[in-house]
């Protein structure tokens, strides 16, 4: 039996992903739009736990005071009835034509205003609801040709806006904590902050570094050829990984928006156990919602939006359950060990030691046996084979 | 007429590029050894300004200390009778077996350590020959199954050795600055630090940070699919753009290390505009050396080695020229006014604005006329061709 | 002076090109819609040959008889007028939800029946309109997982289905040849016949083959990191290229539709060399239409539309004369010769000789100075400099 | 338990896998040589029913006759002793300088010359050692720049080898049949016949066209980012599934090798639900060796170097038991039969329907209710959840 998603699982669905209307660069919509409430409503049922969203997705493009008021009221009582949270919320800068060149890195410079204006009305609302997270997916900011776009010029921008929205948040007291997600390009021919170690970069220029963080998502990083558990170890590494977009993507292609595990299958087990069971003492690495930010088949009617919602959770809950089969085996344990995969968490030097000691220790270079250690076998194909056999189920 | 180079272009070439035998994968070496010796003498008639080495490039590995001195003194002599000068040095931590698992990052402690040492010794001579930067490309750090590596512990260690090594140049006063190379795969299935970005934010973690700038290479960039000028701008941005290495790739396969140019030629011209004019009022942007890290062709004897030499400075200084003129082309800045280009140097919110002022400016937001904003075209088109044109000699 | 286009030079455009209102996956539409009969005015004046299209583009789907009529009516008199042809036409199977798992090769067998028929009706216009090409853009035959899809009954039914239209067309004595164009992905996971090689094979299985063969776009090999020239090579081998689209793309990422040039420059120029000189005694190696398949960028307005159009024939013109000039300049002309360029049309064995005479010859093997063969140096690298120097037009 | 691996299941593997001694283009060989003689052995205890080889992988290049005859004997034996089969042979015209520029397509007529004779010499120990397929890897067939290689001429040279070769074995009554086996790039930047359709493409020119099939690697067309199981079926589709190449990548870098399903897992089960299950009324599509072409990890010592061929092996079986109880779920069959998956299988004209009886159909056109048709679900979501639940061991 596959296992049962549950509140407890933390599972979270963006509002743009079960209401996608499945319009893409080639074809019209194939499925009709979907009422938030409702969304909220079946999330509810198949066990999720929590909801996020783009302003716009709530609450249409150029609504006024009092629809827009409606739209939350509405909400706010799916909400109430079915217990969903909003963990995370986000603001849409790219589908309105005034975000063509970008929102906050715009050449023109009005636009960069009136995007930071944006944000700044739908953190309220953020804090409001609850969301202790807001995530930025500058999806826009980029250029086509490296002639239009002065890259440093929009990186100062890039900070100056992110500075401003965190003195913002902090003067409010919101605790809101900023997650800035990554993307190669698409729609953008090239997007600014491409990978996760490009977004850790900016962030370490930040006026409010602390209170900043990354949003990976697996296909994102996957169009750039990186290796996703690589990109959300040096997240954790370096105390960012603030929220998670998961969902499956086959190579470096356009954005797919796969299913969770519907793309690389082998890497989306590696990612489960590095979430759950990465820590010291096997502890999870990760605490915050397991959010999926993909698109149903647009093949599919509506028939599809909800099994593949169900899809992505019980395709997770599975591999939790290799991954902990995985850490258990004994045989993977002596694999391991052969591998001497934990002896990297001992340090280079000897407390104490420092570069002074070492180089007076002969033994780590006179003295060493090159030879002899060139040709210590580190057994990590029986370590990856009892990988790949637990992610099949077949130990 | 091509124009001539000169040492005033600074350009220096790797021992190790001339020098490549040209065996790869699938094949053995076509051509003989080079001395390092005669290296030197033909770059300099050439025109270039300098030359790079790994330690064993120069030194054997395995030599005596005897044999170790020979080596050094004669190519110090080669240096005096040419005028070539040593900007950079690094040190090979990826041919010989011990490192198969990695250097500083390698699961076995023991090669951990004797890494370190074997790059103390390379610093040494490196303040011997007055080379100002040090680069660290940790090819062999990485993995090809992600439960072989515990990427954090990988990274504790990475700046374990950084630090260590940082602080053993501080004491001895070698003034040399580190360059960390980033490379996305090959030799290993994954490498840490894969990306421009991802060295990036390592750096930002480091004790000695300042004196930790990135080395990033045209085709290690472009093997993720990066755009390589947009990477060059974020590292000048953070004050890291210690080196470059270029070169040409062909796409996301295996690293190519094609003469500079002979990839993505387009690329390769914005990328000499930023290099050479990019700065405020259009001073270098970078001023360090023009380094050429590539491959002579395999099927070419010693005729294609100093043939393709020749070729990458020839290339630089054809697209300086080219750069220039498109600079200097009163269309292409009238094209940058009406594409605002410069716009974005300005911040978004006046000096003393802040996020209050803007709030208060209903022209901002509640009367700015999003339609027209969204209907001014930025002329991106027009500014992009005048820069192919300009690329081809067009104009 | 960048060189003028004139209709002598035999180039085309979609009306879906200059068309595209800038609608993309994350974003609405920045352009209002074109008239197609402005879009034959302004090409004319800008010195275009051909106009192209799919049935859609012209007439609106859902259009009843007298609509139809009328529309084509109106266009008619626009190439009436302007001396515009139709050298090309196409069938729109993919933007409407009924194509959502493609045409010919929906498991829907309606749909497929219905596909075949809209098709049957275009062919109609294309004849009356004297298009000699008709294309096969198959993008929506494909699949997501392969789970959905019987690949080999797939290609039963694309077979089924142009060996019916061909049959169709044949009786019909319209003459229009067909020209399969072949993507890799998007919009769907994966599309069937993704490159020019597979589409050149499934071509060799029909029953009508010679009058079927590829039009191979730039961009969509490029997805697949195909070099452009080689495919284009082995269609012209093949005797297979029956039409052409020329545009940009700057790696495995989504379908950019850049201007011709704005991609891989130093591709482009090797494109129009093949085109233009490719022939035995330098010939053109291909006459039929020069057929831009691009989009404006989705940044500008109006004017980056027509300025668009118009460069990519600028961009053509420039290469056509780069590559004329690299032809005749004496120094290619002894590179070629000392890289054996010529020689390999010489057949391997003579005639006559056959492989007994080639074993007979101890020359070929047992004689052969394997050392002495090896070491002789191709000079690739000169060669390839010169063509770069060329396109860069700094000879 | 894992499956244990017997003759039965038609196991191969080449001499030069477990024989890679793990030298790569930035380090020396890590494991020692292998003698054939052992790995036969080895190989046999393991499990596997056939070893195969390029003629150096036997007999060193250079050997005298009475050295081969020697080696040819020796090796003989031990296929005796173990009861292991050779399946299948080809040649090594890559390693030595000679073939720097490739073998059949050479610039240097010699050098064809010399090719094809290494060729039929080897030809003539598989008719001996009873190989009933010959492999073609051209991996030196290509170019780096496309100023230095006329592709036309070049897939001339290649079709006169194959043509000459096709008719010596016809000549000498060997009844071997030839694979071709594409491959994109690496060591050439580009490589001619770069995937399974070009090379499907390739064959349908040739003057033995029946006698000439492919040998598709896993990971050479996935360095493409094609869908190999795409590929697979097209060539299946065609007839010509001679031979198969199973191993593992992870997306479009340089060519990994890495063990069969370390790399795109959930490919790999397809491609075997298709190998076993995918021909009409689910009997083995293919009936030819399970071949192996992989690397064992150069990190390890001989150890991994059996335990990654058991690996290979054993995941196969694996995903065959997985694949198995996948077409057997009554749950699939459902979903299969509500995506209309066999409808595919049904030609969309009737027989003796024709294109006249279509157009006579009003409902298939003029009736057919296009809005309804499109809002039916394919319901392909269930069914790739479905699958991915399958290969996880999850149902």
């Amino acid at each position: 039996m596959t296992p049962t998603p549950k509140p407890a699982d933390h599972f979270s669905f963006g509002l743009w992903t079960v209401g996608w209307q499945a319009r893409d660069p080639f074809g019209d919509a194939t499925r009709p739009p979907l009422d938030p409430v409702e969304s909220v409503h079946r999330l509810a049922e198949l066990g999720a736990w929590g909801v996020t969203f783009h302003d716009d997705d709530l609450i249409p493009f150029g609504s006024d005071d009092g629809e827009r008021d409606k739209h939350i009221l509405r909400f706010k009582e799916a909400l109430a009835e079915t217990g969903l949270v909003v963990p995370m919320m986000t603001t849409n800068l790219f589908t309105h034509p005034v975000f063509k060149d970008g929102g906050f890195t715009s050449n023109d410079r009005s636009v960069r205003r009136y995007a930071i204006r944006k944000v700044m009305r739908n953190l309220d609302l953020a804090a409001d609801l609850g969301a202790s997270t807001y995530v930025f997916w500058g999806g826009r900011e980029g250029s086509e040709s490296d002639a239009a776009k002065d890259v440093r010029a929009a990186l100062d921008r890039y900070r100056e806006a992110i500075d401003l929205l965190a003195e913002y948040v902090l003067d409010r007291g919101y605790g809101t904590r900023f997650a800035i997600e990554p993307k190669p390009n698409e729609p953008r021919g090239d997007i600014l902050l491409p990978t996760v170690g490009s977004a850790l970069a900016f962030i370490s220029t930040l006026e409010h570094a602390d209170m900043v963080g990354v949003n990976p998502e697996v296909g994102h990083e996957q169009m750039a050829n990186m290796n996703f558990v690589h990109s959300i170890s040096q997240a954790l590494w370096q105390g960012k990984l603030f929220h998670i977009d998961l969902n499956g993507q086959r190579g470096a292609k356009f954005d797919q928006d796969l299913i969770f595990g519907h793309g690389d299958l082998l890497s989306a087990f590696f990612l489960v156990d590095l979430l759950e069971n990465g820590g010291p003492s096997g502890a999870p690495a990760y605490d915050g919602p397991r959010h999926f930010d993909y698109k149903p088949l647009r093949t599919d009617g509506v028939d599809g939006v909800w099994e593949s919602a169900r899809a992505n959770m019980v395709t997770y809950l599975v591999l939790k359950e290799r991954a902990a089969a995985f850490r258990a085996d004994p045989e993977v344990q002596q694999a391991l060990s052969a591998a001497r995969v934990a002896e990297l968490a001992q340090p280079s030097v000897a407390p104490g030691e420092g570069y002074k000691g070492l180089l007076g220790d002969r033994s780590s270079y006179e003295d060493f046996d090159v030879e002899a250690a060139a040709s210590r076998s580190y057994g990590f194909v029986r370590l990856s084979q009892l990988a790949v056999e637990h992610a099949l189920g077949a130990r």
